[in-house]
């Protein structure tokens, strides 16, 4: 099938340093992944992703939404292109997340059924229909090395009676997008080609703000056997206490051999403290998104580049990074780039931020292997 | 003082191969220049710049516009960065044109007095002042290998009489830009750093599309024994023949051992029609603009990436080009990325477009001492 996980150590707090094996490649996790909304991780060159960060190893696995590539360029077009690896030249793993996130977030004059979703293209307004079935024909189309089953994404605040119904809907959901995967997964363009190897489909735990919910998804997705968990949901508003909390109490619930995905999740020392907490895989927009706002992250603290102060600084974004954008420009001149609205702006500045989301990764790896107790975040 | 130009070998048509040796490295001649506006070749990252093209030779020299720089972020600031090359971390050769021909067609409100141009922002609408000595000053704080006479640029079509005035004064202020410049070339940022090398003042031939002002203006400006020339005032709009024709008619005029360089052409085949005659420098903004409108050369011409026609095309944009966006992405891919808005696009197409003009250049080096004659161009 091309897929495992292994856990080499688990240290106090849970954090747990091991390796995901995908069709696509080995990712040593934690890990996160940078997004690549449309097949691209805005503004970066995959060969500078493939060498960006500490060591030049460059990002070892990233995302791609559904959501966009079904609507542009379509599915079956990159199917027919080969799937998205090819499509996009990038031959490491990579994720889909399901579409419903966007669905929900992005798309106009929703109608959720039972059946799926009936909504209108934020593009241009044409209709359509995601089921769970249809996510996972288009995400099998795409050809990820994972993909994700069709969730529903309840608003915030929420009640607990309406949470539990629409965590309802998403456990139904789970169990027909795996019935639908499980019959189709062996038309994943690169089958024949890497040898028979399909997608592994994620669940995704639900339940919104309410840990009694949390650990009912938790359960009975678990008992779905899936080859992976997600927890979904966080990060939509609610106070960083809380996101934590409900991270905290639906690992309790997940299988420990298998690896967990806190979604959409967050700050540096968000991911950092997820993955201290046992959190596998970790994914985000804010590196690229705030780069192209000119926020950068650095060991001490988030700067903003437009600011006047930086007009004449000579040092780098961040002196104890060692990518190649503080090895080489000044924060004087990215300062000018981005007042300029030069287009090299939101490449060198996403540059950065995901180097030091990487690098991040990479220094929590190392201290939960050497057993080094949580610091204090960023 | 930094400079010498040596020439190799002179074709049948006039072709020169040479060598240009300025303070930051030897320029191999004759060399197409990419612009960077405002000290940045936009939208492509440094570290590719020095890469990009056949062999992995990157481009020899760049552009950057004292116009812009002067309105952002202010040369007097670039000064005290260290300068141009180090403000922008590119260590090769640079060159700043004088800022006259974008104050005549960028700017508001102009008003030219013999004594210079007032205009104002086409940024804020602030009003500034440019002379002959201003535009020195500037480019010796900026502190480009090469710098250019500050001279006005007639619009088009004008008649022989307001042609020949405006010469006039061009030649006037040539004159006042090589005393100035002579006064003050010590500032430059590296004077000291570069054991007592200065930059080289290059003069700007005019005269419209009239032969005999064109000859008047080479013999005015021969004169004053400039180390380089360049003829301005063309790709103004004029038939390309009329911009042939004036090209030749100046070269005649224009002293054999110095380089000749033609401001702001043009199209790959025209570029290499003007290397062919003996213009040993050229420059233009389309490469990277064409790029971010979708625009690609490649040697069976001109295509646009974002027709419907390329939507599924596994091919690369140009089957004989060797760069590093044909050897690794697809037409479907470049055109997916255009018709998404994705900031790749414009690294992309304009890193192409790059290696294609250098790669046209690296070939007719090639071929003028090989003694090859001139092709049909693209």
């Amino acid at each position: 099938m091309g897929f495992s996980f292994e856990v080499d150590k688990v240290a106090e707090g849970g954090g747990r340093r091991g390796r995901l094996r995908l069709p696509h490649g080995v990712v040593e996790t934690p890990v996160f992944m940078p997004v690549g909304t449309a097949a691209s991780v805005k503004a970066v060159p995959q060969s500078l992703l493939e060498v960006v960060g500490a060591g030049g190893k460059g990002a070892q696995i990233i995302l791609a939404n559904t959501y966009h590539l079904y609507l542009r360029p379509g599915h079956e077009l990159v199917r027919r292109m080969g799937g998205v690896h090819r499509f996009m030249s990038w031959e490491r793993p990579m994720l889909t997340d399901s579409g419903g996130f966007q669905v929900f977030s992005l798309s106009k004059l929703r109608k959720i059924t039972p059946d799926g979703v009936e909504f209108r293209s934020h593009l241009d307004g044409s209709k359509h229909f995601f089921s769970p079935e249809h996510s996972m024909d288009v995400q099998i189309a795409l050809g990820a090395d994972i993909a994700m089953v069709f969730d529903e994404c309840v608003e915030t605040p929420a009640t607990w009676e309406r949470t539990r119904e629409s965590m309802g809907l998403t456990h139904a959901w789970a169990l027909r997008s795996k019935d639908h995967f499980e019959l189709h997964k062996e038309r994943v363009p690169w089958f024949e080609a890497l040898g028979g190897a399909t997608q592994s489909l994620f669940g995704i735990v639900q339940g919104g703000m309410y840990a009694d919910l949390r650990k009912e998804s938790a359960e009975r997705l678990v008992e779905m056997d899936l080859p992976g968990y997600a927890i979904g949901g966080l990060a939509v508003g609610e106070p960083r206490e809380v996101t934590r909390e409900m991270i905290a109490r639906t690992l309790e619930h997940l299988p420990k051999d298998k690896p967990r995905y806190v979604m959409g999740v967050g700050y540096p020392d968000e991911i950092e403290e997820c993955a201290r907490m046992g959190v596998d895989m970790m994914d985000c927009v804010l590196p690229t998104r705030a780069g192209r706002h000119g926020l950068l992250f650095t060991s001490e603290g988030r700067i903003n580049i437009k600011k006047k102060e930086y007009a004449e600084d000579q040092g780098p974004i961040d002196a104890r990074c060692g990518c190649m954008v503080c090895q080489r420009y000044t924060r004087a001149y990215l300062r000018h780039l981005f007042a300029s609205g030069e287009p090299l702006s939101a490449v060198l500045n996403s540059l950065h931020n995901i180097a030091f989301y990487l690098d991040t990764m990479d220094r929590v790896r190392g201290e939960l292997v050497a057993g080094v107790a949580a610091q204090a975040g960023v």
